[in-house]
C-alpha cells in the first residue's frame, strides 16, 4: 500500500492510494454495492463513473451460504465482477441496526483476508450518540481489543481499524491514538451516521477533529456512512479522504434524488434540476413515465453522478486552492452547516487546522461567509503580526481600506507624509492591519472582500486592529493636520528595505531579517512592473521575491545566512545521511529519509535542509508539515531548490 | 401574445408566455445564433437543451446580401432551421462594439418583422456606464423616440423595446415608465454588459430595480447581454423572465468552463468539476487530446447543459418557494454578488419586493448568510408587528430562542406563569420578537436558523426587539422570581382566543379579529394534533386554520363579516359585471375581469372578491399584487374559494 499527498489545502489531501488492484485517487467515493441487490452492477460504475474503489459487506457474504462458498472460491472481485479496488464492510453496521449478529471479530477478519478483499474491516464497536460515557469507553475498549487481534490476521489485505467513542472527543482522540499505534493501514471514522441522519453536523465535526487529532496523518480516513454530498467539502478540509454511499440506491429506492444542497422527493418535483446524463436524456414527465423499477435505476444513477460530481468538484477546489470557498458555499445551503464551520473558530481546532494550511494558493482569497475572516490563513497572518513583525517607529498613520496593493493606492499620501515625518503605515483592511511593508504579501493583496462586509468580521477585525496599534501613537489619515513636522525624525527613509526585512521576519521568524540583511544591500526590480525581485546582500544573492505571493524564495546563499544565525531547530529539515548524496546532486528529499523537522515549517514553506549534524545542504521548499514528514511512508517532503555540491 | 404567472416566489415568476411558434416557459435562457458561425445548430439546441427559444442577431443578417435575402425569402425560421420561438436582436450591441454602423431605426424593425421574426427589437441607444448623465437622457431620448416610431411597424411581429438609462435608476426607470405607455410586447434591459463584464453586480442590481419599478409588469423583461449564470438567481428573484447566452461560445473559443460558481480554464483544470453529458462522457485527458474544433464544441455544449441546468434549479426554487435561499447561497460565491444583495436592504427597494413577495411557501424558511433577515418576508412580519399586532396586557414575559412552536416547548413556564399573574409571553426569537399568539404563523415556526446566527443579525434582530418591548413592563425569564403573584390580574386567561385574534390581525388587518369574532366562539381542534382547525362565531363557520402556514382560510361567513366590518377596499377585488355570474358558479377570476383592487393584498392572500357596487360575491385567494392584476392580460387574478349563490 502506499498513500502519498499530491496536492493539498485546507487539512484537506489529493492523494494516490494504491492497493493490489491499482490506484485509487482521493479524496473519493466508494459506491455501496449489496450483493444481493446490485441497482447498479460494479462493472457499469467502472465505465459510467470511472468508480476506482467500491464496498461491499463482507458479512452478507458470509452469513449466506452460497454467497461465501463463491466468495470463498472465486474471490470477492470474480463474484462483483470488478477489477478495481474493494474494500469490505465488517457486520458493524448490521449489529447497531439489528442488535447483536453473533458474529466472530477474526472469523469475519479472516474471512475478508480469504475472499480477497483489498481493504477489510474490523468488527467494531458501533458507539451511538445516546450512549453515556462509560458505555462509550466499555465500546472503545472493546474495539481497541479487537482491532489488535485483528491485526495479525490481516495476511495481504489492507485492515481498516474503526475509531469509535460515540460523541465524546476525548474517548475518540484516544481510540485514535490507540488505533495509530498498531500496523493497521485505513481509519474509518465509524458511529457517524446517526449524527448525520440528523443533522447534528457540529457534532460530527467534533469528532472529525477529535480522531483526527489522534490519527496517524499518513494513513487514509474515511467517513463511514457518509453518503451525501452536503457534507464533503467541509469533511475534505477536516482531512477525511473517503466517503461511501449507499445513499444512492437507498434514496433513489425511495423515490428521493440527491442534490449538490440537499435531497428533493421525486414525485414533488416538476422538473429535473440538474444536467447529469439521466437529466438530461429524460424530460421530467418522460422520467415519471418509466416504470419503478426502470426509474429507481435512473434516480440511483442521477444520486451517483451528482455525488461524483461533487468529488472532482473538491478534488479541483484543492488543486485551486479554494476549498475553504466551496466550503463555505456549501455550509450557506444548511443550518446546521453554519454551526458547523464555527466549532471551527475555537482556538485548539484553529491550531490544529493551521498546522496543515498551505502558506501560500494558486488563487486569491475570496469571502464568502462571516467564516472567512476565522480561515486558518488569516489566523496565521494576525498570530505572526504579534510574534513576529517588528513595527520600526512609534507614530502609525492608519489608512482606511483601499485598492491593492495599498502602497501604490496611497503612494501620494506616503510620500507627503513622508516629507513632514517618518512614521509607520497601517491600512485598516477588511482582514485586519496591514502594514505597508507587507501589502503584497499573501494573502494580503491575493484576497477579494466585497466592499462592505459583516458586522461580525467588521468586530473580530476592529479587536485585532486595537491590539495591534496599543501602546502606539496613532494618526488617522483624515486627521492629516495633526501630524506635525518632525525634523529630528525626517530621515532618509528606504520604504523597499522595510518591505524587504518586515516580509522576511514574517515568512521566516523573527531574527530572520538581520540574518539575511547584515550586509551591504542591493535591490533588483522588476523592469515591467518596479517591483522587487532579487535581493542581494554584500554582492550574493540571498532571496528573491516572488510576483505571485509576495513571499520570498530562499537562495543557496540567503539559506546559509539563515543556517548561520538561527539555532537549531529553526528553518531546518533534517535528513538521514543515506540521503545525502541524492540531495547534494539536487533530487528532492522522500518523506523516509526525514528523520526530524522543525514543528513551526508549514506545508509550502522555505526550508533548510541538513544532515543529522546539522549541516547545511541545500535549500527547498517544503511539501508536508512535520507530523507528515515524520509519519508518511511514500512521497515528496522537500522539493529541493538548490544544493551545496 | 400571452404572458401568464403560473408559480412565483420573490419578485420571481414562472410564467408561460406563448408566441406564434409555440409556448415558451420563463425564466429561461436563449442561446445566441451567430448565422454566419454556427457552433451548436438550432435543431441541436432543441433536441439536447429542449430549447423553446433563441435568439439571433437580425443586423448580420440584414448586412449580409445573401443572407439578407434568403431571410426575406425563407424567413428566420427555415433559414436557421428551427421551429421554435426566435427572438431577433437589432445591431444596437454592434454599434456600441464598432461605433456607428449606419442602421435605419425603423428599416431594422420593418426587416425583422419581414423575416418573421417572433420578436423583434428597436436599434435603441446603448448607454455605457461611462457616460454623463447628460449623455445617458440624450440616449433614453432618442430610444424612447425610436421605439415611438418603431411600434407601428411592428405588425404581427412582437416588438423588444429596450430600457436604457446607463447607471442613473431616474433615468432607468423614467425610460421603463415611458416605453411601458407604449402598445410594446417585451422589455429588454440593455446597456449592462459592461457592468457585467467588469463584475460591477451592485450597478446591475440598482439598474434592474429602476427598470422593473417603472416597467409594465405584466410584459417579460430580458436581461440584455446576461450570459452567465452566476447572476441568474439574483436577476430572476429581481424580476427578470429572460436571459441570452452568447457566453457558451465565446467562453468554448476562448478555452474556457462556465460553471455555477465562475469560470474556469481548461488549460489550468486536471479534471472536469462537472457531471454534464460532455464531462460524463469525456475524461480531461481525452477531452484535452480531440482537435480544437471538436472540444471547442464540447466546451460549448457543457457551457449550455451548466447554464440550462441553473435554469431549470431557479425554476424548482420558483416552484419550491426557496429563490432567496438560492441566492444568498450562490452569492456567497462572489464577493461583488454580495455587495449587490446588500442593496435590497435599502428601505425603498424593501417596499418594492415586499409588494410581490408571496405570504406564504411551500418550504420553510433557511437562514443562509447575514442577508436573510433582510428578506421581504421578514420585513413584512416586523412591519406588521408595529402596525396590525396588538399587545392585550402591559407585563412581557421574554423567553429566550427554543424549539418551535414555542407556546409548546415553554408550556410549563406558561402554565407556572399564569397561575400568578396574567402577562403577554413573546420569545426573542433569531427572526425577532414572536409573540406566543404568533408562534406558528409562517414564517416563525415554518423558519430553520443556525443555533448561533452571525452577530448583524442578532443586533438587527435586538433593534427590532428593543422597539417592540419599549414602553412595556419586562421580565426575562431568567428573572422568574420577579414576578409577582397578582390576584387582580389572575383570570382565566384563553391563549387559543388569543391566538385567533392577533393571527386574525396580521393576516387581514387590524379590526379583522373583532369583525371575525364577534359573537359566540367555538373552537374545533385537530384530535390528532390538538392543533386549532376551525372557528365558529356564532355557529357560523368563519375561519380554518391551516397546519402547514398557521394562517387562516377565510370561509364565505367569515368573508361577509369582513365585508361588513372592514371599509373598501379593504381586502376587496373588484371584478367587472360580466364576470360577475361566472364568479357566483364558482368560477375563478382571471385578470381581464379584475376592475381594483387592495393595495394591500399581496400574493396568496386570502380576499373578498366584489363587484364594483362592493357587494360580495366570494372569497379566495390572490395570485397576483395589485399592479399585476389591474395589468396582466392572461391568467387567474384569484382563485375562488366560495361564492354566495
Amino acid at each position: 500500500m502506499t498513500f502519498e499527498i499530491k496536492e493539498r489545502d485546507a487539512a484537506g489531501r489529493l492523494c494516490k492510494f494504491t492497493t493490489t488492484h491499482g490506484i485509487v485517487t482521493t479524496p473519493n467515493l466508494l459506491p455501496v454495492i449489496n450483493p444481493n441487490k446490485m441497482i447498479i452492477p460494479p462493472k457499469e460504475m467502472k465505465k459510467r463513473f470511472n468508480s476506482e474503489i467500491l464496498i461491499t459487506n463482507s458479512y452478507i457474504l458470509y452469513k449466506d451460504e452460497i454467497l461465501r462458498k463463491q466468495a470463498l472460491e472465486q474471490g470477492v472481485h470474480k463474484l462483483l465482477d470488478f477489477s478495481g479496488s474493494i474494500m469490505t464492510d465488517s457486520g458493524t453496521f448490521q449489529s447497531y441496526i439489528y442488535g447483536d449478529i453473533k458474529l466472530d471479530p477474526l472469523e469475519i477478519v479472516q474471512f475478508q483476508r480469504d475472499i480477497g478483499s483489498d481493504i477489510g474491516t474490523i468488527l467494531d464497536i458501533f458507539g451511538t450518540p445516546g450512549q453515556t460515557k462509560e458505555e462509550a469507553q466499555r465500546g472503545v475498549k472493546e474495539t481497541i481489543t479487537r482491532a489488535k487481534k485483528s491485526v495479525p490476521e490481516k495476511g495481504e489485505m489492507l485492515l481498516a481499524c474503526t475509531v469509535q467513542g460515540s460523541v465524546y472527543p476525548d474517548l475518540r482522540e484516544y481510540c485514535a491514538q490507540q488505533l495509530s499505534k498498531l500496523d493497521a493501514d485505513f481509519y474509518p471514522i465509524g458511529g457517524v451516521v446517526p449524527l448525520m441522519e440528523n443533522q447534528r453536523y457540529p457534532d460530527l465535526v467534533r469528532c472529525i477533529l477529535a480522531a483526527k487529532r489522534g490519527l496517524d496523518p499518513s494513513k487514509p480516513v474515511h467517513l463511514f456512512g457518509a453518503g451525501h454530498p452536503l457534507i464533503f467539502p467541509l469533511a475534505v478540509a477536516l482531512g477525511c479522504d473517503f466517503f461511501d454511499s449507499s445513499a444512492y440506491a437507498k434514496y433513489a429506492n425511495d423515490g428521493r434524488m440527491i442534490f449538490q444542497w440537499g435531497t428533493e422527493k421525486f414525485d414533488e418535483l416538476t422538473e429535473l434540476p440538474c444536467c447529469c446524463p439521466v437529466c438530461s436524456k429524460y424530460t421530467y414527465s418522460e422520467l415519471r413515465k418509466l416504470n419503478a423499477k426502470e426509474r429507481t435505476l435512473q434516480l440511483a444513477l442521477h444520486n451517483l453522478y451528482v455525488s461524483f460530481a461533487e468529488i472532482k468538484i473538491i478534488r479541483t477546489a484543492i488543486t485551486g486552492g479554494w476549498l475553504w470557498e466551496l466550503v463555505e458555499q456549501r455550509a450557506s445551503a444548511n443550518p446546521s452547516l453554519c454551526d458547523a464551520l464555527r466549532i471551527l473558530r475555537e482556538p485548539e481546532h484553529l491550531n490544529w487546522l493551521e498546522n496543515y494550511e498551505p502558506t501560500s494558493k494558486k488563487t486569491a482569497m475570496f469571502y464568502t461567509s462571516p467564516q472567512t475572516i476565522h480561515r486558518p490563513t488569516i489566523y496565521r497572518y494576525h498570530t505572526r503580526l504579534f510574534t513576529r513583525y517588528k513595527p520600526v517607529l512609534k507614530t502609525t498613520v492608519v489608512f482606511p481600506e483601499g485598492t491593492k496593493p495599498y502602497s501604490m493606492f496611497y503612494s501620494r499620501e506616503i510620500k507627503q507624509i513622508l516629507d513632514k515625518k517618518n512614521v509607520n503605515f497601517v491600512v485598516n483592511s477588511h482582514l485586519g492591519p496591514v502594514p505597508f511593508e507587507l501589502d503584497e504579501m499573501y494573502p494580503l493583496a491575493q484576497s477579494v472582500f466585497p466592499d462592505e462586509i459583516d458586522q461580525e468580521t467588521r468586530e473580530k477585525v476592529q479587536q485585532v486592529t486595537d491590539r495591534f496599534l496599543r501602546n502606539k501613537t496613532v494618526i488617522y489619515w483624515d486627521d492629516f493636520t495633526k501630524i506635525k513636522e518632525d525634523k529630528s525624525q525626517k530621515q532618509n527613509v528606504d520604504l523597499d528595505m522595510r518591505r524587504i526585512s518586515a516580509v522576511a521576519d514574517m515568512q521566516f521568524g523573527r531574527g530572520a531579517s538581520e540574518a539575511l540583511l547584515n550586509g551591504a544591500i542591493t535591490i533588483i526590480k522588476s523592469r515591467r512592473t518596479g517591483k522587487i525581485r532579487n535581493i542581494l546582500c554584500d554582492g550574493s544573492h540571498v532571496i528573491s521575491m516572488r510576483a505571485k505571493d509576495g513571499l520570498f524564495t530562499l537562495k543557496l546563499d540567503g539559506g546559509r545566512r539563515l543556517h548561520r544565525d538561527l539555532k537549531y531547530p529553526l528553518l531546518r529539515v533534517v535528513i538521514t545521511e543515506d540521503a545525502v548524496p541524492f540531495v547534494k546532486e539536487g533530487k528532492s528529499v522522500f518523506v523516509k529519509f526525514v528523520k526530524d523537522c522543525d514543528p513551526d515549517l508549514r506545508p509550502f514553506d522555505e526550508c533548510l535542509i541538513v544532515n543529522e549534524k546539522d549541516m547545511l545542504l541545500a535549500v527547498g521548499r517544503t511539501l508536508l508539515n512535520r507530523d507528515e514528514m515524520l509519519m508518511f511512508r511514500h512521497g515528496m517532503a522537500v522539493k529541493t531548490r538548490a544544493s551545496i555540491k
